[in-house]
């Protein structure tokens, strides 16, 4: 048996103990295949992780695990997708079978906690990189997307930001503080908003998950909607700071940070009021989506600062870019 | 704009111009949307190539571009399937507009021959690999699978095989000879035999795309199917050979060398004989399935080889394994 064949073995129960209707076929044929119900649509995302970039250099691999595949299911419950099955495409760089078990059981926590099956896959000698691709369903013409933001409505979010970009400090470190603790939970164990997403079908006007910052994902809405928006920075709910961190930073880190895996919405004053007292809990408004293409940043001491172009920061100098 | 926001532009006409029905949603979003006609099935696959290892290092990537969509389309023609959209993970190692150009002159070309379109994709900084995972359809429960194949049934393969394999020492050559020219063909512009897959719906009894050689891959359909099979070597159909390379070589570059996609099926006598003229022209008859698990190789001097294992050849040896 080849070494890499060991390791392939590995993932199957990948498929086997997480086995979700709509998998006609997992891994093993020429290809998998799936069964849409009948009046839904396919909504499908996928995303590499590169070591060095998006996770640390030998970062725990049941974390990773964990990581990859919150990371890419949370772009569904941006859309309000069902989420039903993944593939995974890795290079690795060599076959190194503890290492492989770990990333194993962090994607299969992930994968029950989702109820996201492996349908199908790829595994090669390369440097360590990993390419899911996740599925997922929604009734036809109520995915949310980014383009549908209209004057009037409200921008709110999902739940505390900055954590994760907080912890980046202590990634490295085998003896974080306890007042990191937080932080780096929100860095290793995001959880993707699927019950969220589901819930605000028909009812959000636009949705994002927030990856690369609150500034940046809130631009992507707006330019894809062709409208502006005022945020109020004192309303953003913030994540727990750590020692030596103060307001002001945890501030720049919701704004510019990235990693949280919150989503950010917009939606219609009235459209707020119907939603159910659930799904009203875990929103916090924290502006208002504006005819005026302009991105204005209101500071909790009085002034305004407009954010460059109507499309927000930047992401790309970082080096990569999403078709 | 950032360098690999100019690159992430180059790629969007891949979308806009080989726009494809059922592709509700492409690029732009936190996920594609694709609408999978009632009745019918989602059939997908996902490959991952890398330099070095999948084609070989500074390859020309217009070429790169038509044999990484037509490779993976392959897989979906394997299944009986019709292709519909792709998406594209790709890592570089620089934004050179240039050869981003060259890939994705060669991607739209394979996009408007195969009938796909972009759906959807990531770019990210890193050593050059590419990812393409391919979507097609297929009637419920009409996909071909590696595990139909029954005793009695006849084995046949779509095209001559070995010219891939045969144009290896030629590729990093500036001037190779004219008879290495059917050769390079083979290895540069492989085509999916999507038409014959589709055909073969409904009569087929197992089927797979020969990427690893022939050996492997019926081994692949043997092991599925819990049978046997004799093959006659002397009734395979080789490509033209290269000068110095006698029908000896050729043979063995048909059985081990991979690289063909070509298809290798299997069939009864009377699904053969009700096949159409066209599909019929296109098949040739190279063995039978046994009820024996035994996987043997009859010789044209008369002599028998038996391949080891069931599963025929080991090829995760080479360091890749597929889920």
């Amino acid at each position: 048996m080849g070494e890499f064949e060991l390791i392939e073995r590995l993932f199957r129960p990948l498929a086997e103990d997480t086995w979700r209707e709509g998998v006609q076929l997992g891994p093993g044929d020429d290809c998998a295949i799936q069964r849409v119900p009948e009046g839904h649509d396919l909504v499908f995302s996928v995303d590499t992780l590169v070591e060095g970039i998006h996770f640390p250099t030998a970062y725990d691999p049941a974390r990773l695990g964990w990581r990859a595949l919150a990371v890419a299911v949370s772009d569904l419950a941006a859309m309000g997708a069902d989420p039903v099955c993944y593939t995974l495409a890795m290079t690795l760089p060599e076959a190194d079978e503890s290492w492989a078990r770990g990333l194993v059981s962090g994607l299969a926590e992930a994968s029950r906690s989702f109820g996201v099956a492996l349908a199908g896959g790829d595994i090669t000698r390369g440097p360590l990189t990993l390419t899911l691709q996740v599925h997922g369903t929604v009734p036809r013409d109520q995915a949310i997307r980014r383009s549908g933001a209209r004057p009037g409505d409200l921008v709110a979010v999902s739940g505390p930001l900055g954590g994760a970009a907080a912890a980046l400090p202590w990634l490295d470190q085998v003896h974080p503080p306890a007042s990191a603790a937080p932080s780096l939970i929100c860095y290793h164990r995001p959880r993707p908003r699927c019950d969220l997403g589901h819930g605000l079908r028909g009812l959000a006007s636009a949705a994002i998950d927030i990856s690369d910052g609150l500034v940046a994902d809130l631009g992507h809405i707006l330019k894809a909607s062709g409208v502006g928006a005022r945020l109020e920075l004192d309303r953003i709910p913030l994540a727990p700071a750590p020692e030596g961190t103060d307001t002001r930073a945890m501030r720049a880190h919701a704004l510019y940070g990235g990693d949280d895996y919150e989503l950010c919405v917009t939606l219609s004053p009235s459209a707020l009021t119907g939603l159910s007292k659930d799904i009203a809990g875990t929103l916090t408004v924290i502006g208002t989506i504006t005819a005026v293409t302009e991105y204005r940043l209101l500071h909790p001491d009085g002034s305004e600062e407009a954010v460059r172009g109507a499309g927000g920061y930047d992401h790309f100098g970082a080096g990569q870019g999403s078709l």
